[in-house]
């Protein structure tokens, strides 16, 4: 990714790097809040160190316990100043929300852009928007992208941080984050931990970025679904030592069962060969063949926990009476989302504690 | 309705319940605000006692007061902290507008679910999409759909308090509390007053919820009207004591007519029979036919007031000059409806002086 | 235009007519905030004294110098109780986002009407909708409308300010006011200036509204396109002393050359008889014949400014790589454009330094 070094220390000559390759800026301003923001990007999982990581499950926790102490949201100001712009080419209400909710609740201005009637979108690049709205205030974006290779064909002439909000098959930095960070507020560690991430794994960013964060603090992450939805075994070595195992061997073995969404449009949009598969989905007996039932749960142990990224599509890819199980974390993975993701946004914008 | 029983103080175990439900939440935390928010909520005027209601007309008055002494906006914080979303699964700009903005007056964040293109609503059912707005933070839905069971359909278990702004033909009652409380500000008092709502009442939510409240506070409420757009004897019996009048003879006794919207979508929708009507409603014939005209006010007490929901059909059923009366109190009651949903809102917090 | 005489001072008498209009409001109160509200409306530059315009461009340029010294957003508070409603009849991101992060980063709340859905505007004519923003708390619309007369017929008893955000060919005075601050921060005065716009003169209500107004401050304006895209002579004769230039003549002469974007749209909308131009455009064969390019620009002065009012079809009207260039000032007018559009709603508010 050409964006940034993953896990190097931003030097000052990077930082300087963006205004160099914008000469017109002839009055050496660097926009309203550049001055301040330090330029941090997260695109995946890899631009952070794990100290980091820790850092942000710890500020997750410490906001999470003053709002139940009953401080309220208007004391966290420290996104004073910022504005964050959402651009969400591929739609999701849940996602965006949880990050205009995060980010105003640390005194942020929010941005939305409707990327679906936007003029700016259909007359101009990705780098023009962004350029634009960096000049109009904004300090961060986050940007949702049917596109794998959206930001390493951006370049770093941006102006603005950006934070990836699923792009493609490749990445979804804060869905990872709050999963695993939802894993280690319930399982006090993820050293050896079994983690099964379960279901159309060939196109899904959450299992990807989940696989690659929770191998580096010590988990065994197994990979399950149908045989068409696997990854290949070239991408499956790239994978942090992520193995692929039957869902029948893998459920006794599991400390959490990770279910994905079965992504029709994903899948539609594809022309995905396995037509059988869909159809299966849309007749729910997907759910027989390959989803999480009641019967196949209990094999696993009785500590087991269920994770879900939510959307559920219930009765498809896991029985409805297991959403609303007394191990299912799947409402918890919402409320730490929004915990997570204002702890990232302060990282963005060098404020972390 | 199964939500909450109507005018019963909400006791510490119909608090506890909704966390007794839910037994995925393993840490006892109740969601970023729940711990303070009253669970209230607010699906018709029978969930209010008389004494809340005069409350919330006492509240508006003041909040109106204060405004108009020059004290700002950003004094009232009584809602800080809270995150209110908005749920239009009919659309209605006005409305949406007027909770959203009495919401931000007082300090709370919004959450507008943009609903016809939610992912959400397309994947999950309300009960699913109310609970992840619920873990994300928010306090309160104010929900508007078509259909009457919406809420009854919903059972205790959301983990937000919801905010009726309009379920199919059953009830409105932020409308019916801003109504009254317009009457009551210019009548002085509602008692023995004749209130005529005219129009299609067999659709109106505004029509049922007007008609519980007035009769309470001790109003004559006569409902006019073209004779299949009236409702049948037995809901008739249901409504407090209305009585069905024809509108010549309804207004020489009103001391306030309120007309209703043509509501042609509805209608449509509901493949009504007399498609006469309609035709006549296109044509604008509905108003000599149904609507209220010049010449029909000039028989009315020279006091008679003019109101009408919104948004107004010049010339359907109102003759544009009277929308613009001296008498009119139509943007009055666009103003009143701020300050009522503002108390509204204050009084599903909790805080409600 | 009927909504105020330009330049004059708003009097007393002027201020109570809208209420003098309005009997209905029997209570004496005129909104929540039209008490403190200066009735200022913006509908061209001519609404603006020379004085006023100075003004702007100080507080335009004290507000950008306190923002880069590091003091934040949130200090400012001169729009705090204010309401600003945007309406946009035809779609603009850029121009939109930029109003309303202005009004958000004064301390003001936002009413943004989704313009395309509204049921206001399925059902209501301008004035009711407006009316009832007012009603609703909004002291300030920022309307954009395709059609020229779209102000001149709402008569003065709209109960909010207006601030035209560009309507039809006609005008859009604070883009006129950010161009020409970009130009005298650049060029230290405007004072003799030449200046050259240059494109579809014929449609553009960037090019009247800065015809106007730097011509005002002493510039020269020179005004060159394709011949079908011009205005005609007696168009000119209004246009403050505008000239009509070949391209190739203005070229040497310029201080700095506007280019305007070719408006498809608008085009296709006109069924603009020389369909040449159009599928010239789409093959960017109208670079080569009528835009901006790199071979054009070496014959003008080494210190010829370029601008672009955004958003820019690249390899269109301008070749890519000029938007790029030390000399471009694209982005410094989205950046200026914030600025300016926060002094033009304090000067609406009656709060300009």
């Amino acid at each position: 990714m050409s964006l940034l070094a993953p896990q190097e220390p931003e030097t000052t000559a990077q930082h300087a790097a963006p205004q160099a390759m914008e000469p017109r800026r002839t009055h050496g301003d660097m926009g309203p809040l550049e001055v301040r923001a330090r330029r941090h990007h997260l695109i995946d999982v890899g631009d952070l160190d794990d100290d980091v990581v820790q850092r942000m499950w710890q500020r997750a926790k410490e906001l999470q316990q003053r709002e139940q102490r009953g401080i309220g949201t208007q004391l966290f100001g420290t996104l004073r100043g910022h504005v964050v712009a959402t651009l969400f080419f591929e739609a999701s209400t849940r996602t965006r929300l949880s990050f205009e909710l995060a980010a105003q609740r640390l005194g942020a201005l929010t941005l939305p852009l409707d990327v679906s009637r936007s003029s700016l979108e259909k007359s101009e690049s990705l780098v023009d928007t962004l350029q634009t709205l960096a000049a109009m205030g904004a300090t961060m974006a986050v940007v949702r992208h049917r596109d794998n290779a959206v930001f390493s064909n951006l370049g770093p002439q941006v102006g603005l941080s950006l934070l990836n909000a699923g792009n493609g098959t490749e990445a979804h930095p804060t869905q990872a984050l709050l999963d695993a960070y939802t894993l280690w507020q319930q399982l006090g560690s993820l050293q050896d931990r079994v983690i099964v991430i379960h279901g159309d794994i060939l196109h899904s960013r959450v299992a990807r970025s989940n696989a690659r964060l929770l191998a580096r603090f010590g988990a065994r992450v197994l990979l399950s679904g149908p045989a068409d939805l696997l990854p290949s075994d070239a991408e499956l070595a790239q994978l942090a030592g992520a193995q692929v195992c039957a869902f029948s061997d893998a459920i006794p073995q599991a400390d959490a069962i990770m279910c994905l969404r079965v992504q029709r449009e994903r899948h539609e949009r594809a022309g995905l060969a396995d037509a059988a598969v869909l159809r299966a989905a849309e007749a729910t007996s997907f759910l027989h063949a390959h989803g999480l039932t009641q019967e196949r749960f209990e094999r696993a142990k009785p500590s087991c926990l269920i994770l879900h990224p939510g959307p559920v599509n219930r009765d498809v890819e896991i029985e409805g009476t297991l959403v609303d199980h007394p191990r299912s974390q799947i409402l918890q993975q919402v409320r730490n989302g929004l915990y997570i993701r204002m702890a990232t946004l302060e990282w963005i914008a060098g404020v972390l504690p």
